[in-house]
């Protein structure tokens, strides 16, 4: 096809690959598409690519740590100094705003991200390194091998599958990174893709460390996850989507770390509300409808009890709806899927307060939707009211009692995160454990009086949960050294001669900072 | 049924159950059955496990780690004060020796993996309670629900359901543990559930912390590791029961740690055999017929560079294994399968070298088998050619070069580990990186001039290793605190009030021996 299609980044070299059809972006505030026309590549350039991977892991096993903090330092200043143009790009392809959120919150947080993982790089302390000196034993988590990671819509900057998360967790374990973009930013990610590999030039890194594609068929993509030149994959996005490509690695017995889908429940006890109603409105309604409500860990089901603080708690968060004018849709697709999903939940019996249809004009848009149901509905058909609504839509459950609320906790499917407001007296404390150690044990993260939208970068974090939230309870996408463990293998080294140990296992220390734990004491450098 | 079939122990209770058939273990030293009769329970009584597993784990929840801790020092001197009729049972249902094994081996460790448990559960360091006080996010690992423990047939100790390394995690970390004894040792795992019992009764634990059954149709196993009541799976045994197994598990989403098969490759490099070739045949014979190789961790696969040494070794290893009585197996099924998988090798044309039959007499035991393929053999057909033959079987593979060894465990499947035999005056030093750093990144334990059947209980040890050896590259069966995180989900405490945390995240920590990480830093209690 034409030299107008843009091209895939293979083993270091922009090349026009081989595909036979083509997708655009859509500007999601002007509902047409963008000019820019992205290829839907073949097997053979997929082929090419898992090569130039695995040449390229041999490549990076025998390359210092440093080294690769040195790519993704290098990296950031690029996206740094590129900052307008990438924030130009992914508004027009996300319809996100520039100001406050691409600019001033996304880009600095990516970069923070690259920073940490290339700070995590340097001190390998997320090796684990363990020591028995007695039984000659010494373990740590080492690079797995090719990582694929597959990018959400909702984050053009800081999940991008070439820039984001996952990329500078596999990258800073040693892994080099076969990104597929997402498909409602493609420009961005060529961008990104582009910094990359000048980045990775002059750092003078395996040509192979990242490479980049926009698309495939849906049998390539699962060809791709089963190939055994493949160690490993991130995937945020749809679950219907996600699931098939799991299911292909389940098979194979490949890790593949999965986030796929939350409601993220949040609990107003009577306590909290009895004290703190308007607050608790506003603090409810700013997180529910910020970037109209795309994110993985929107409050998208709030349970109360069924009160005279309730109904007024949930007539303000009406009102204040219906006020709103609603925010931008990241696509044409997340319009429809969100329109559908209010179907389901209302042709369930959810009823609709406010909302629930297409805003007018062009732009990507649905008008801010609460739904609501009574605690009895949900337990008759809990799965159908746990259809997440992603976007600007939330469902409200009011319950008989307090031991309704727990045991509709106890019936839910694995979230990100899970909220408690409780009061600040004490009025709620009574009852608040029996609700927490339920909550607690459905979700990655408990929060009190908090929205659960912020996810500060933090060690302490955990963006991850058990499934469907994501695929293994056990691990964080957010937050370093943490979620780099996805992207590693552990081993252990036994009577191996100390000169041929791996750098982290040896009697000196590669950094001042590197934790070990050298026969049952963490010791630092 | 009569009263004559042996109890299954639901909910604390000794119980008849239900069931409509039964099954015997056999004696494989005099090639008989056993005569206790057990059940194959029926889904109800599967039913009845699951609903007080839950239960036993909403009250674990509420109790301090102690208790588990108690709990399991408690059964460990009841296992030690029970040491006889234990190894008298064992040794009728596995054919094990009494000593040097069952008594003075296998029981000792099985003793010491539940007290390193519970001085773990004490110390609480395996949750990795991660406090980051500035953004107030603090995180740990958790008990994460009921986990069934499906046992292996060659160690009716150590890996026992009910008494060894996977119940004594999961129960270190928190939970009730259903255990479904292995068919070939149901007797001993009665015994040790009968221990278990009155441990539980004498420490006051919940009744359904450790429960038993010893069979259920393929259909009612996989319904059980399918039903939402079950958190986790620990499997250790054959591939292909543990296959069907884990694709339910996947298809729920839900971890499910197996450990599938494994051949453990050893590289004797040219200067090793140049330098100590006599040594080497007996370190080599001993650990390959040691408990008639039925280890996990058997040496299976040997690679060697067809020179005149490495036919010498060959040689003398062919004569040992034609002088020694071949140990007795496990079962008629061990024996029925060990032959099998000799037939598959020379099938597919390994040349036999010596072996390859039944062993005359009653007890189970096939003739000390020895086959040979060159390197290009094994290239043309490595699937075939990596059929575990578990058992007193072995394949050495004599290849053209240092290369084609390279080559041959580049396309290796994932294995538990992976010796290397070099030079200790260095000839083969300019050649070992690239051979172990291949085999690093297939194996789960890398060893230096070492046989792998000893597995030390050491915090630095990994017992795990790429699929299909486990399920997860990035787990260890063995070791304690890291064993016990398979058990475990991670989860996020933010802006959660100090006195509604975990104790292990509170100000003050549970023990003075906690290590936990607070900002940055591992601080001890």
């Amino acid at each position: 096809m034409s030299n107008d299609v843009k091209k895939v980044l293979i083993n270091g070299q922009w090349t026009s690959g081989h595909f036979s059809s083509t997708f655009q972006s859509t500007n999601p505030n002007l509902g047409v598409a963008n000019s820019a026309k992205f290829p839907i590549s073949e097997w053979v350039d997929c082929e090419s690519i898992l090569s130039a991977a695995e040449a390229a892991f041999l490549e990076c096993r025998s390359l210092p740590s440093e080294r690769f903090a040195d790519f993704l330092e290098h990296y950031a200043n690029a996206i740094e100094a590129d900052k307008d143009t990438l924030v130009e790009l992914a508004h027009s392809e996300s319809g996100l705003p520039k100001s406050p959120r691409l600019a001033d919150v996304e880009l600095p947080r990516t970069l923070s991200q690259l920073r940490q993982a290339a700070a995590s790089a340097r001190d390998q302390s997320w090796r684990m390194a363990t020591v028995d000196s007695k039984a000659k034993l010494r373990s740590c988590y080492q690079a797995i091998g090719p990582v694929c990671v597959f990018g959400p819509n909702n984050f053009p900057f800081a999940f991008n599958s070439i820039a984001g998360g996952d990329f500078a967790s596999a990258i800073a374990a040693g892994n080099p990174v076969i990104a597929k973009a997402n498909s409602s930013h493609p420009e961005t990610s060529e961008r990104f893709g582009l910094l990359a590999s000048q980045s990775i030039a002059a750092t003078s890194m395996p040509t192979g460390l990242a490479q980049l594609i926009y698309r495939t068929s849906h049998e390539d993509g699962e060809r791709l996850i089963a190939d055994p030149r493949l160690a490993a994959a991130g995937y945020t996005g749809a679950r219907s989507a996600g699931l098939k490509l799991k299911a292909v690695a389940d098979r194979v017995g490949k890790p593949f770390y999965a986030e796929l889908s939350s409601v993220n429940p949040v609990v107003f006890m009577p306590g909290a509300l009895q004290e703190r109603l308007e607050a608790l409105v506003d603090e409810y309604v700013t997180s529910g409808l910020m970037a109209a409500g795309q994110f993985c860990t929107n409050p998208g089901m709030l349970l109360l009890v069924d009160n005279a603080e309730s109904k007024k708690f949930l007539e303000m968060v009406v009102a204040k709806y219906a006020a709103s004018t609603p925010g931008t849709l990241l696509s044409p697709s997340v319009e429809r899927t969100l329109l559908a999903s209010i179907q389901v939940l209302t042709d369930a019996g959810a009823k609709l307060l406010v909302g629930g249809s297409k805003f007018e004009g062009v732009r990507c848009a649905v008008s801010n939707t609460v739904m609501q149901i009574s605690g009895d509905q949900f337990a008759k058909d809990p799965h159908v009211f746990q259809t997440e609504a992603f976007g600007n839509a939330v469902l409200v459950i009011l319950c008989k009692d307090l031991e309704q609320i727990r045991s509709i906790i106890r019936s839910l499917e694995g979230n990100l995160t899970g909220s408690i407001y409780s009061s600040t007296k004490g009025d709620d404390d009574a009852s608040y454990l029996a609700i927490a150690d339920a909550l607690a044990q459905r979700v990655g993260r408990l929060l009190n009086d908090k929205m659960p939208t912020g996810v500060a970068v933090s060690s302490a974090m955990n963006h991850g949960g058990p499934y469907p939230a994501t695929s293994h309870p056990g691990f964080t996408a957010v937050g370093f050294p943490a979620s780099m463990l996805r992207f590693a293998k552990l081993t252990c080294f036994d009577n191996v001669r100390e000169e041929r140990l791996p750098s982290v296992l040896q009697h000196n220390p590669p950094s001042d900072k590197t934790w070990r734990m050298i026969d049952g004491t963490w010791i630092k450098g």
